[in-house]
């Protein structure tokens, strides 16, 4: 009996620090992206790739959360965009605390689409509201068709779900028409892209994707 | 200075169950292995392989955690061996206490060797012993050769590190060596598998020591 309240106290103490962070951003019309995936799906390769592509057109920052290293936030900073690590040391998700401790030591200044990468796992960052407009979540071909039964709750909380490394559907058993099915079934909703960040395959439409939100944010 | 204490308490607790399980093992000559991976690694192949290759020899039971569905206890039912699924409703790791409440329904009699494949989550999983022998990870060559640096606690934690999937080293940018250094580097300890569940390759070796591991297990 202990545990339930102190867990809902938790939840309910990040959604309040959650709305803070949701206020700050619209304030500077930032429009705001939670990235959840397991590990290694892609997700920074994703926004290496989705950087280039936009060029500059759209201001870009990311927070990127890890439990630890920085190793990701050096290959976003190489593309010399503004970026900040989180290191959870140990911790499975990000939560709107962390965001909010981190956005002083982001410059801010011309960015139009904040990408917050959450740390790698499929469960508990999608419990975790961090103040963002969306989450997107991305699925690696390699892990499997089965996954939306498996692991639901992300799949229900994304408005997006990015099917990554499409060059692997050769060599694997991977069902795309299952995955979408099960997905769909989850979350009618779901915008749905495959794409691979190796070849570039369908990130054209991911990029058209990301400008019209953009657009339909700002006005 | 609320939350430590807490999360303290369930691990104490966590622990003491972890004991009685332990114990209950021993009694019954059982060796148990937690298995842990981020989702899709591969995990129920890697079961389903293990039991197809010892062919009965070896008396396998297991016991598959997943948030919901009973996908792979089905699939593992199918090879006619002993199992029990444990859905966790959105928890992301099983614990102790899971483990003691499902061993009533599993039908320990003639086996040697119990899995727990726990839920697929490269971080939580690693910080719950269930009164397991030892626990054994798995990377997928899909998710990256930096996940040791990313993730250490799992490698750390780890008796053996099975690195799957090698059949689709010719088409990532795996590195078989770096990967192997960063384990190596948490863990001197490792035990460290290629294979490829999917053909077959470096499956032996991985037989192999499972029962050399179960003769020194039992005498």
């Amino acid at each position: 009996m202990m545990k339930i309240p102190i867990v809902k106290n938790i939840l309910r103490a990040n959604e309040n620090i959650a709305l803070e962070n949701q206020h700050f951003f619209k304030g500077k019309g930032l429009m705001v992206i939670n990235l959840l995936s397991s590990p290694g799906a892609g997700k920074t390769t994703l926004l290496e790739k989705t950087i280039e592509m936009l060029n500059g057109k759209i201001g870009i920052g990311v927070i990127e959360g890890d439990i630890q290293s920085t190793l990701d936030s050096e290959r976003i900073g190489r593309l010399g965009v503004p970026v900040v690590q989180i290191n959870t040391e140990g911790g499975c998700h990000l939560d709107a605390n962390m965001i909010k401790t981190a956005l002083p030591d982001l410059n801010i200044q011309g960015i139009n689409i904040l990408f917050i990468e959450n740390v790698g796992n499929l469960i508990c960052p999608a419990e975790f509201s961090l103040g963002e407009d969306m989450k997107v979540m991305l699925l690696s071909v390699a892990e499997g068709d089965e996954k939306p039964l498996k692991y639901p709750l992300a799949f229900r909380e994304s408005k997006a779900l990015v099917i990554n490394k499409i060059d692997l559907l050769p060599f694997t058993n991977f069902h795309m028409e299952k995955a979408k099915e099960h997905s769909l079934k989850i979350n009618p909703k779901l915008e749905i892209f495959e794409i691979s960040c190796y070849t570039g395959e369908g990130m054209d439409r991911w990029i058209q994707w990301l400008k019209i939100l953009l657009i339909s944010h700002l006005s």
